[in-house]
């Protein structure tokens, strides 16, 4: 077979030690894949205007897929996030974060089985706002139909392509009539593309509600970036945390970037004692968006087989596992 | 003792079956309040731009308390959901909704007792929205000095009179730098006050992970209007669902206007099925707001005992109860 380049950002804080964790694991795995490793830098680029450079952005347009670990925002109002930065330059419009109950891994909830994707390019986070006289501020929320069509179409194209039933588009129209209306309107126009898949329509706060009492009611979500936002990390705290949730993004020109949603935890970081499954599992997404299924599969149920066993589990899981601990039974494992 | 005059807003649906439950509790308990009752109108009354009458308004302004069953939001646009109405014409500032884990009925989570308190007259329901060009529509999120104060300080006064330990400001500043950044400066300023109150900043996604791993964490939360939407529902999710969960909204002026906050179940409207156990619940706050606390107690007990006994449950808690069967249970413990 050939060998694919791809992107990778290890990221701040623990993000060496987990991108080390999943370059060991591709090795034994015989992944053909050759990194292109990009460090984010400490000095702004000033043409990203962010510290992440100009090259990073270029591997991955060339590349048109990538690994990326924690960026951590840093604190000071001149700077974007560096997330921010990736989401728009790259376009990545489309956040998907699948999220299943994991076997042997014991929380509140085993029948977790859901993905949802997060409109990731505007709404609440267009950035603009402004005070409007003391005292009183406001921020914009943007909806457009390109971004709506777009995200909506790739739910959909997703849950035909993955054998899911059914996609809710998440909302608050009964409040935000036009931003959310508008988004709802999109995906109906979709869904009337899809008859074979089920399309129904759920108001945020319910969602919420039903999502604790019964997540297993939810197939695919498709929703405005802040609604994402809070959904996805609540559908990750049923299963176990961040720590256990892949992430990739989907971008124009058909890149995907997996990543690892959870943060940078600078005050573990360099101690062998992270947890590399939630990009170990962003991986194996990068994998399968690739084709190379049967790695995939093996790698996967590799990661899960060591989880349900439970011999070695990191810190944040109530284990005494290290890292690399962890790192060398998903290896034996594959 | 002196009787107090309360408004009492049955509302639609179920709103009646469950208000009269509430009467004859209130009755058994010798609880001294003359009802003032009045019914959500079907026709729209120009001087509040809604089918809630002026009347019923001045009826809530002149008692300074009263009751609220559900009631519908008409469809078609052009007249303002009746709930909004209520909130923006009573300067309804805070809602405040108690969440705890109900003793004998079990969901997957046995440690909630914690309270929401959400802005409830700005930020995304402003109803400021426009479209900018064709496909590209805004909303308008307001965050006001005043209002965001105004909650703050009744957050923190809620904690110290209730001895509860912390009040947690929920977020996303991260993004929403001005607006919400606004709100924690008000909430930080507020805090400086109320030394012996622990003060925390929580950002929502992160929040709403750890409320569905570990409810038990949390105390008290304020918050801006929508994420008080969505997290107050998520809330109740833990402990069973918006039929359990009472709330009471503060208003300019001393305003405690009690409400249940599930819909109004058209479909089992008239039909003695449904649950007035949320009803009741907020019927209670609004007797401890009056500190008819020996009354606010037993009846209380009364519903808790009834719950915890499980002979008499609803069909929403999985019973076979009817809604004055389970009244007729509470009466008797009383
Ligand atoms: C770090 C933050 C800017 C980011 C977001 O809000 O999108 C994060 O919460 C996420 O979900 O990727
Ligand atoms: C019915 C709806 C307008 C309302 C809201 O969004 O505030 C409801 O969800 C609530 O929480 O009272």
């Amino acid at each position: 077979g050939e060998t694919v380049r791809a992107t990778l950002f290890p990221g701040d804080g623990i993000g060496p030690e987990i991108a080390e964790s999943v370059k060991q694991v591709f090795n034994v795995a015989g992944v053909p894949i050759e990194w292109e490793e990009h460090y984010v830098g400490t000095e702004v680029d000033p043409r990203t205007e962010s510290f992440l450079t100009w090259e990073s952005l270029e591997s991955v347009r060339r590349n048109k897929v990538g690994l990326k670990g924690p960026m951590a925002t840093p604190i000071g109002k001149g700077h974007r996030s560096l997330n921010l930065t990736l989401r728009k330059e790259l376009g990545l419009y489309a956040n998907v974060r699948p999220c299943n109950s994991l076997p042997g891994y014991k929380t509140r909830y085993d029948d977790v089985n859901l993905v949802t994707i997060r409109e990731n390019t505007e709404g609440e986070y267009s950035g603009l706002e402004h005070q409007v006289v003391r005292g009183v501020v406001e921020s914009l929320k943007i909806i457009t139909r390109q971004a709506s069509l777009r995200v909506a179409e790739y739910a959909f194209h997703y849950a035909k392509a993955n054998g899911r039933e059914r996609v809710s588009a998440i909302h608050k129209a009964n409040i935000m009539r036009k931003t959310d209306g508008l988004f709802l309107k999109c995906c109906r126009e979709v869904a009337e593309k899809y008859p074979e898949i089920q399309y129904e329509e759920v108001i945020i706060d319910n969602c919420c509600m039903t999502l604790v009492k019964n997540p297993g009611l939810f197939d695919v979500l498709v929703m405005p970036n802040l609604y994402g936002d809070i959904i996805s990390d609540l559908c990750a705290g049923l299963i176990g945390g961040l720590g256990l949730t892949p992430s990739c993004n989907i971008g124009e020109g058909g890149i995907c970037l997996a990543e690892a949603v959870h943060g940078s935890a600078p005050d573990i970081a360099g101690k062998n004692l992270a947890n590399p499954t939630a990009l170990m599992l962003s991986a194996v997404m990068m994998l399968r968006h690739l084709q190379f299924n049967e790695k995939a599969d093996r790698i996967h149920n590799a990661i899960l087989q060591t989880i349900a066993e439970g011999k070695y589990r990191t810190a944040d899981l109530g284990g005494k596992a290290s890292t690399s601990e962890f790192t060398k039974a998903v290896c034996d494992h594959i």
